[in-house]
């Protein structure tokens, strides 16, 4: 993290790293410039319960960060994890943009040619048809502002094109999304776990439960795929010489299907821009998304969000309409 | 269809084709023995609604089939699709396992080294617990029976390992699955998307939603992965060169890869078995799916089914107490 952090500061973006302050302190060394120190001695584990360590544990490193994050402090919030406290920590302190249903956690999949964006990938486990249209609004705002895409093709994942494939809630979604009076994105219908590796469209609109499973489905199937391929050209003498004439067109591939690349995954719907690496992410993937969350702060990709929700009258209204709203102490880990 | 039966004959299994008459005939040439004829002019196609198509093409061929097998005229029936033609005409003519509340369709996950089998797969977008319960029982038996699988562990499709991971209905689901007074499988708990591409689990079970965009997912992958590594190889000179001397050793991957090699997808929990191959299976994958469905019926996969569902007390009672079990109509394709 304090490599990263180094290395995005070199490149201009300034940061604030929280955490035990010595450890911290001893890890940067000569104090880079652009590289601040907020102490934070408490951590939150994978084994903590998410909602509850984030009000209980005021002294984490989340926590602090949030917080800076909330009160202006901070423009953006980088974290490497675990995903469940820093939605939580991000709904207490940073919070939901006004009239946002819920935060959605998304993902850029790592496929060759193109930033494709799911979301939600696993902060929330159940939704509704208006969650789902309110993500296509987060998520094509992040697409526009931060992967450049300039009028994202938005996606309902379902188990067929036709309109009425899927389950209750998706066929919702689908009409609603596609009477939409104004959007900054084009809905592109319902799209097929095929349609995730294709290029097709820009953005994928699906629940938590589904988006993890798929996500996962998708890094293990690449992951597989590559091992066995690599085990087979080393099994044989002839193959393993073949194998040396073409690495070296094999290895930037690997890293095109390395999650690494991708600079992490985002909480998007809050009133802060969140971004949520990998718990073992190299310093390149810290400065990476660092870099990435300082492009969504200069796209202002939070006020876009805000704006296209407001324009398309999609906004939660203000009189509890939300009975079923979860409250922070059911979010999920990813 | 008509060279993968008198393959399959050839190899034992005999077969009645149902299919406009003439049209079968002059395919099958001089009438291979072992290889049966029964007309149906008629066809149902991916655009007609399923379930009508099912009650109002009497002299379709799946309908005809599905008859066939219900009247014990046939002990199997192997379908090219469309899937959901063919779940309508099965309830409809082959029904239900008694007690069973839902067939699903269940696939083998072409995974180097294992046949995983996940369900569902799309026979039921929506379930509940007790359905999910009865999907474990139902893919053990196939397991064990037609993929050899001595005593499956079956795993529970979720977004983290943990008891408490994933909907409602997947915790309430967890929970019946661990406190089974007796089955015929391991129940291995909570597995994740990541697993489907593990050897550690026979069985996965999942609502037809998440299994179909799962499937489709990891399919498209696996496609994709290998078509960029491939033409990765072919770009330049050298790579091209070491490509050749690597072949050998990949083209048996990629049939691990192909879904053609699997055989098929099965639907399960009805009183036969049926096996729907894709609809541009070739004579070698009928021939396969036709084998299968008979070592299915040999190892008494139904049978067995429905014995272990009242082992464990796992059926459905006899009053009504289903009331939001789902008509023939509401059946959805793959």
């Amino acid at each position: 993290v304090t490599a990263g952090a180094a290395e995005a500061a070199a490149h201009g973006t300034h940061s604030i790293i929280f955490g035990p302050q010595e450890r911290v302190r001893r890890a940067l060394g000569s104090s880079p410039s652009g590289v601040e120190v907020g102490d934070a001695p408490d951590e939150i584990t994978n084994f903590d319960e998410p909602a509850q360590a984030a009000r209980s544990k005021t002294n984490s490193s989340i926590v602090q960060a949030a917080r800076a994050l909330g009160e202006g402090r901070a423009d953006a919030l980088v974290t490497t994890g675990p995903a469940g406290a820093a939605l939580a920590a991000s709904l207490i302190h940073v919070k939901r943009l006004p009239g946002v249903y819920r935060p959605a956690l998304a993902v850029a999949l790592p496929v060759p040619g193109r930033r494709l964006l799911l979301l939600d990938v696993g902060a929330n486990v159940e939704v509704r048809p208006e969650h789902l249209t309110q993500f296509a609004f987060m998520g094509a705002a992040f697409s526009e502002g931060v992967l450049g895409v300039p009028r994202p093709r938005v996606g309902l994942l379902s188990i067929g094109e036709e309109a009425g494939k899927g389950t209750e809630d998706v066929v919702a979604a689908y009409d609603k999304l596609s009477s939409l009076p104004s959007a900054p994105f084009d809905f592109a219908g319902n799209v097929e776990g095929f349609d995730l590796t294709r290029g097709e469209v820009d953005v994928v609109v699906t629940d938590g439960f589904t988006g993890n499973v798929a996500l996962k489905t998708l890094e293990a199937t690449a992951k597989t795929v590559v091992g066995a391929i690599r085990d087979a050209i080393r099994s044989g003498t002839v193959s393993r010489l073949g194998g040396l004439l073409v690495r070296h067109k094999l290895t930037p591939l690997r890293d095109t299907f390395s999650q690494e690349s991708v600079g992490g995954a985002y909480l998007l719907g809050l009133r802060g821009l969140v971004v949520v690496c990998h718990g073992n992410s190299t310093r390149r993937a810290v400065a990476n998304a660092i870099t990435l969350a300082a492009r969504g702060v200069e796209e202002e990709v939070v006020r876009r969000t805000a704006d296209s929700l407001a324009a398309a009258g999609v906004l939660r209204g203000r009189q509890g309409d939300d009975p079923a709203s979860v409250p922070a102490d059911s979010v999920t880990s990813r």
